[in-house]
């Protein structure tokens, strides 16, 4: 069938610029995490804190903000004085494409860690490698303890997952313990990560990619 | 470019099937609601409570459950006692040939509203028509009042918002007005209702779709 066909293309082209990226990142010793989750999983929010965490212990940001259409989220980020480069992408994915354009815009010898903010979905941004070493789905606590049964490829295909909003556990039906068996199930090499950005930040986070940095650039 | 007309002759073949799926709700005075919105926005919830709303005042409700995988949606639905089938899409939106499958497990005779709960996703659902009367796209508090800025496609070719999760609004930044207003500047003849799971049924909502049938009925 015709559209499988051109899907296949679609996704060939897309792993080669994502090889060409996953390059150029070797090359500049640069981290780059990607980031995803549902509209409101609390994302810009997420690489506020980490961002500002990082800064203040001397380690550079820089982010690449993925919207549908808009740039409020760019907007709210320019406050840390960090590179942050807006693209508007009219689709409900990020892809190793949009990624070079993204980067072209970055100072890369001047950046340690790059944050790319993918658009709110739980389904498309999971088939598209953009050449990143870390993937990061959030998953708030209103959204419902159901989603890694009812969205299982996203959880499958990523190396992170955060539950985000975790000071709205009292008012909602979340239960940490049976997501947690469920995400092992899908994915057993998976870390779990809770975050509020109601509390004070979640140390564990901010040393696991830290610790990623490093490896990286021993490696 | 090969992917865009491939994608021109997918859209052009459902398109043909919304035709006749809509036809046949004309035929057998069905009134059919697609209802859409985030992972987690409360379609379920919402399903179910307008579901017994109607249910109790006479009117004979069937659901078509559409989700990437899985059938907790649909175990959930069936203590009603209203006729649910199950579709696994493994797509990020339903089209009309999926709705064509549901609805032959569907006894329509017997039947005069239909809901359809589209997957979880705030942009790949709204480009396709499958046949429905009305598009009722559900959006919640804890998603943020950003959204309509950020997906605005979505909120642009639906004919009804419902706002959820309206209990949790002393919680989240989410200024009703502020939303009312972004939306009615995208699409002026939006109707926005709120909703809460929490609280007694919005008759509001009920009264609506019961108009809209008994509209159909008449026409």
């Amino acid at each position: 069938m015709a559209k499988i066909k051109v899907l296949r293309k679609v996704l060939e082209r897309n792993e080669d610029q994502a090889n060409l990226n996953r390059r150029l990142f070797r090359e500049k010793n640069v981290l780059v995490i990607n980031i995803m989750g549902s509209p409101g999983a609390g994302k810009t929010t997420f690489i506020e804190a980490m961002s500002n965490e990082l800064k203040s212990q001397g380690i550079r940001v820089g982010v690449i903000e993925g919207d549908y259409e808009g740039s409020i989220d760019a907007e709210r980020l320019s406050s840390l004085d960090i590179p942050v480069v807006q693209l508007n992408v009219n689709s409900c994915h990020l892809n190793a494409n949009f990624i070079k354009e993204g980067v072209n815009n970055l100072p890369l010898s001047e950046i340690d860690i790059i944050f790319i903010e993918n658009v709110g979905n739980l389904i498309c941004p999971s088939g598209f490698d953009l050449g990143e070493d870390l993937r990061v789905t959030l998953y708030s606590v209103p959204e419902g303890d159901d989603k890694p049964i009812k969205y299982p490829v996203m959880f499958k295909r990523t190396d992170v997952v955060v539950i985000t909003k975790t000071d709205m556990l009292a008012y909602f039906d979340f239960d940490i313990e049976k997501v947690k068996n469920q995400l092992s199930r899908l994915n057993q090499d998976l870390k779990v990560y809770l975050f509020s950005s109601k509390s004070s930040i979640n140390k564990d986070i901010v040393e696991f990619f830290k610790l990623r940095l490093n490896q990286k650039r021993e490696s």
